[in-house]
């Protein structure tokens, strides 16, 4: 059978290209080693194939329902996966081992995690979204919040969900409207609908931890009066807490986990004054520190893209490589048998292309888990804060790049099948619809391009884009040096590097942020790029034996370099002429 | 409620732009006037409106099943819509009135079967399948055929189907196996498989006419050895003829046309002997004249394309216009009200690509049609000629532009929505679905490539491009005199319009076709592009008064010519570089 991720390609990322081996060395993952590593990866490939897998298709046909009794109704076997999972320690991978976790490097847990995404993208979200949620608390929380909550999320019994988007509020959270007031008990009382929810109802766990955005009363107006606050379903005294599920949203994929309209202190199990909630840190700094969870599950949604897009890659290259079919331009004639399809350099292309993007997207994303990994056991401040920096830059593109272009490749990957793939026969169809979500939640595509060109490039000063570019030209010199190809790379992408940094002090420049942001996804879309294509310059310069593997790599990298990063010049083109029609132009008209 | 089509657009296109009520003082189209096309839209608008979109997604969510009896169930729905389509005579609009037609123009049908397909995708395939059906046999049966098969199919009491795929070949017609054995009385027996036939079943009509390839003994190997026959459901004389529905293939999308698999002969209706067959035209020429209805079928998936790209574009501007959220850049702030989505820039980029996509590929499909007529009947011979040439040319574009942009149209249409888009309860996510065939079937989107680059341009000694050049000449000159903004907009076209003449030449200069072809899909929408940048120019030029309308196609124009034309310079780059990455990549390797 298909594997739905190369496990050779993990192994590369890992072990000869992250240089992973040398996180044993530190005193967090001291009791790690290879042998740990490559049994956490191995026991997910397992656990995928077994227990994930199987079920991916039923799940998407048999979408939740909620049942006479008001409770929601899912197919037993995504309850039975994600109990395995959750016996299997594996929602606690990365977690310090005093509240029970593994102390996993998140570069080892994230790889890990992207094989179950790719068997199974939606019952692997219930503990994604957990770990999220806990991930959070473990870091703000009281230590009694975190034995009461964390402890039970990290063994599975509990999941987590978040709860910041309304009906009438998705992108801007200043608008919010759900309340939390306080109450004689140091408790506060929750009203309000959350839209969106995942996972925000289900039968699946003892409890479910909801962390909800409110505004409290004396915070200022808008993101500057929301609070965070845990209201769970039910109360630590097993009293029901008055969250209702009031619908389940269906969509075009992704139908295995739920997404939930809940009501807060609606009075369906209370009495009307409010669900109970208890406050996480400080009043009023709740937006801080969903961000925090919020930065993580934007990389967690670049990763289910990716998934996605490698799971359909896997399985276009297994079709084209048997699917026999038409003959070579210059071998027409009916004398000749037909040639697989991958030997027509159309359908190559298009192996090539999603090979491109979803190897590239699996680089990135296990770049920016390396980076945590930096960011919180680096031996040195400077190398903390400079890990710090850059993740921050790359947190958009990280979501945002995988979300379009491994939809792209889930495209390609049907068309590859032809009519085939078109029916709910094959599997790629159900992975474009899955896929279509990811550029639409934790922020929306452009949203990111607003946080990439508004913020990111330019916090501290221009820092931001310094390290990035930094970084990319450390690369370009060893490919200077290595000669050859890389050279011909190097220059191509220290050209479009230099030319990113020329437009971003051109888009600035009149001081106009509502000119400089006028074209910012093309800015996002163009940085994306770069940032892809120095990751393939990366990989090339590890991808120098001589097996077919490596061969892989190297024609990925030279496909990237030559179909991809031109894109990015007319991008640049536009952002420079500071171009003002989407600014200019009267809704009326249209 | 949203027109599924702007009639403001298409009055725009047909008698401000393509000049249709030229026609009229043709002979075919005497009795025809502003008057009665004006009637024929207008009648489409009503119908589609009440009959045909309100069950476009109970369509949707009810797919075709096979009944105990082993007949094809639908929802009614839809026999109710197609009966009152074939009363209103509308499946004989464009024939000639001798055979019970209208005599319309194609252009102004095509502008009506538009209208029907936004509202509702799947059910206009049935009619239209039948008119290409209809039109081959008018113009290649006998007189005899002509009146058993094609007036009732005229008049709505059958449908037609085209048989050509089987399961081990899509694309590669010269594979098919389905087999045609002359009998003693003139007819031949049929034996095969046939799949992806779309109307393949269903109880909608008295009969199904299927126009079927099969080797017939005698002729050449691969292709030269198909010849076409008639095989209906029911033979004249009302006994049934041998073909067997096997099986109902489920889609991701266009449910409610039903797609299925046949066995032609094999005894589940007869001695197993072989289907009746009736010859068409004569043997072994089955090809040709598939191609000519393949030609129109091929424009026909480019309007279907059209049809869902445009009604994407409309839901999504009304929700864009109405749904608040957010605030400008340059006016932050709690206090102040949150903006219509539509005054986001990012969101007004998403609005101009949907507008110039669906609006420009209308414009392409309606300027084919525009070219039929005149290859039709324009009074001089050269002229004839030259239309004919033209339109072969823009036929693979016509199919793959439209499939391509207006798929990508129907994703920005969920993304405006947001999360909104992305359930069951608007009609975007379905657009999307439904769309997603369209790049696949009657010649998958690279098929199309090597029928441009390989064929088409080169037609003729190179004639086939020359005529599009100059073609797209003639613009360029009004619009240089025209001055401003047109002037500029002309100057762009001109380098790309040139560079393209530069880079067909280059591509067969080495005189390798395998080379030359390795980046047809490149060249393929590369052209695309340059030919829909050339119809907005045209377009702009015939929109220069001063209310909204004309107004919003400036500025679909400008935005074209800003963030679309210049993608082009990538691909015309890739392709005059001859680069050999697809053709010198190991299937190994991957």
């Amino acid at each position: 059978m298909t594997e739905h991720l190369s496990r050779r390609d993990v192994d590369f990322l890992l072990y000869e290209w992250l240089d992973t081996l040398e996180l044993p060395q530190r005193e967090r993952f001291a009791e790690h080693s290879r042998e740990t590593f490559d049994g956490i990866l191995d026991l997910s490939e397992d656990m995928a194939t077994k227990l994930f897998a199987p079920h991916n298709k039923t799940a998407d046909r048999t979408e939740p329902q909620i049942g006479p009794d008001g409770k929601v109704v899912l197919i037993p076997e995504i309850g039975e996966a994600l109990k395995a999972f959750g016996d299997a320690g594996l929602i606690a991978a990365s977690f310090d081992e005093e509240i029970g976790g593994m102390q996993l490097p998140n570069t080892v847990s994230r790889a890990s995690t992207t094989i179950f995404q790719a068997a199974n993208a939606a019952t692997t979200s219930y503990a994604f979204l957990t770990v999220g949620n806990a991930n959070l608390l473990a870091k703000y929380g009281t230590p009694d919040q975190i034995d009461t909550w964390v402890r039970p999320m990290l063994e599975g019994r509990y999941f987590g969900t978040m709860c910041l988007s309304e009906p009438q509020a998705g992108s801007s959270l200043a608008d919010i409207t759900t309340k939390a007031a306080p109450a004689p008990d140091g408790t506060y009382r929750i009203t309000g609908t959350k839209m969106w929810i995942s996972g925000g109802d289900h039968e699946l766990t003892e409890n479910i931890v909801h962390l909800v955005l409110a505004k409290a009363p004396g915070g200022g107006p808008g993101v500057k009066g929301i609070s965070l606050f845990i209201v769970p379903k039910f109360l630590p005294d097993g009293t029901r807490n008055d969250v209702a599920l009031v619908g389940l949203n269906h969509k075009m994929g992704n139908r295995g986990t739920t997404n939930t309209l809940l009501n807060f202190g609606d009075g369906s199990f209370g009495d009307g004054t409010g669900a109970v909630g208890y406050l996480v840190g400080e009043l009023h700094r709740g937006l801080f520190y969903m961000f925090n969870m919020m930065n993580e599950a934007r990389i967690g949604v670049g990763f289910l893209a990716t998934a996605l897009g490698y799971a359909g890659f896997q399985k276009s290259l297994e079709y084209a490589k048997v699917r026999t079919q038409g003959r070579p331009v210059d071998a027409k004639g009916p004398d000749v048998p037909p040639v697989p399809i991958i030997d027509h350099p159309d359908v190559m292309r298009m192996m090539l292309a999603q090979k491109s993007y979803a190897e590239g997207a699996l680089a990135l994303g296990l770049y920016c888990a390396r980076l945590l990994d930096e960011e919180q056991t680096a031996p040195d401040d400077e190398a903390r804060a400079r890990a710090h920096l850059l993740l921050e830059v790359l947190t958009p593109i990280a979501k945002s790049w995988p979300s379009q272009w491994c939809l792209e490749a889930n495209s390609l990957a049907i068309q590859v099948h032809g009519g085939y793939g078109y029916t709910t026969e094959f599997d790629v169809e159900q992975f474009y619809r899955d896929n279509r979500l990811n550029p639409i939640h934790e922020g929306a595509h452009g949203i990111h391009g607003l946080d990439l060109l508004g913020r990111k490039v330019v916090m501290d000063g221009g820092r931001g884009l310094a390290v990035l570019t930094e970084t990319i030209g450390e690369t370009i010199d060893r490919a200077r040096s290595a000669g050859g190809d890389a050279a011909g790379y190097a220059e191509a992408l220290a050209a479009q590097t230099a030319r990113l940094g020329e437009v971003t002090a051109a888009v600035w420049a009149p001081g106009d942020p509502a000119l400089a942001l006028a074209n910012a996804t093309a800015y996002l879309e163009a940085t994306g790029h770069i940032v892809v294509a120095w990751l393939w310059l990366d990989q090339f310069l590890a991808a120098s034996g001589p097996d077919d593997f490596y061969a892989g790599k190297r024609a990925a990298t030279k496909y990237f370099f030559t179909y991809e990063l031109p894109k990015t010049t007319a991008q640049l083109d536009l952002l420079a002429a500071l171009d003002r029609t989407t600014m200019d132009t009267d809704p009326a008209w249209l």
